[in-house]
């Protein structure tokens, strides 16, 4: 790994942990990217082409998977969704930072095809934490709160596969401890050969 | 490992690098502790027991060694030095970091005894580097100089060892470093599982 290189990022949280928010305030910092997905699936309302996602039609999608132009892709609900290489490989080049926020058990795929990828998990402070958070909302039935509550338990189960778990109890400090683990892995020896080369060169 | 425990963090950097400055920067933050070095060499001048060292006789070290009182120890110069267990393991239990001050063939036997602990390297920004500061120091010849900077590329050439590589080229920032690992450090997933195990059993 050289100093300019960026980092492949995967960046998970169950609904509700405040995911969006932090991205926000991460993608401020001009050396992060997020990833935008490619999707088989019809646009909604508000949703722009190559801000929400790249909407593709099948048959484009199939030709790409078949040309490995993504990353990984899989299918939900009948329609195709996948992370194009092109989103993620030039950047890494130019050293910005590609987050790709993905779910859990797509960021499990992903950890077999790039052992160099940093893997960060958001976790609510407590289930019943989320729970409040998810019915302040006031868009979600009960049903579907639980729902949510069940799947959010599976996937912090899950959890210790990440290299970090960042626990979002104040976004701020949430915020700080993601450029925190940044920083630090930069600073790992396994990425900073090129340091004491540098360091022995210049002598 | 469970939330409140600390880190034994082993630090090390050739001579002339700023590791002497940077740990009394360290030491401020109360949740450092900097290991005493037990030793059967003579005090110099203005050294005090328990401080610089625990200066002890010949045959209390070696009873000490016999009952297993040595987290590590060598012989250098025909005399012992060594990390005595009672330096380390109640801080831990209480939650301080406990920093072990050592070189580098002595932190590769603390790599095998103590997997757990966190390894530090600090280099110095070049060689060329290195080698003016040492000059400006005026207090060495040449030649003692010369045999400082082919130490230095020896032990730099072992850093990819360690887990981290601080490059101490300003010392506000290299501390700054040390702190983000150790914050980084606390946010792995393998050092955190009590975290989701909080956060599932608070429902």
């Amino acid at each position: 790994m050289t100093e300019n290189r960026g980092r492949l990022i995967v960046f998970s949280a169950p609904s509700g942990c405040g995911k969006g928010t932090m991205l926000k305030y991460i993608l401020r910092d001009g050396r992060f990217y997020c990833s935008v997905s490619a999707t088989t699936r019809k646009p909604r309302n508000s949703e722009r082409d190559g801000v929400n996602y790249y909407f593709l039609e099948r048959e484009d999608f199939l030709n790409k998977v078949e040309n490995g132009e993504f990353l990984e892709y899989a299918e939900y609900c009948g329609n195709f969704y996948g992370t194009l290489l092109s989103e993620v490989e030039e950047r890494l080049e130019k050293g910005v930072n590609v987050i790709l926020e993905i779910e859990v058990q797509g960021a499990m795929k992903i950890r077999e095809l790039r052992p160099d990828a940093l893997f960060v998990f958001v976790a609510p402070p407590s289930l019943g934490e989320l729970e409040r958070r998810l019915r302040k909302r006031g868009t979600e039935t009960d049903d579907v709160i639980a729902q949510r509550i069940a799947k959010a338990s599976e996937e912090i189960a899950l959890a210790e596969n990440y290299d970090y778990i960042i626990v979002n109890a104040e976004l701020s400090k949430a915020v700080e401890d993601f450029f925190t683990i940044v920083r630090a892995e930069s600073l790992r020896a396994k990425n900073s050969a090129y340091i004491t080369d540098e360091v022995i060169k210049n002598a």
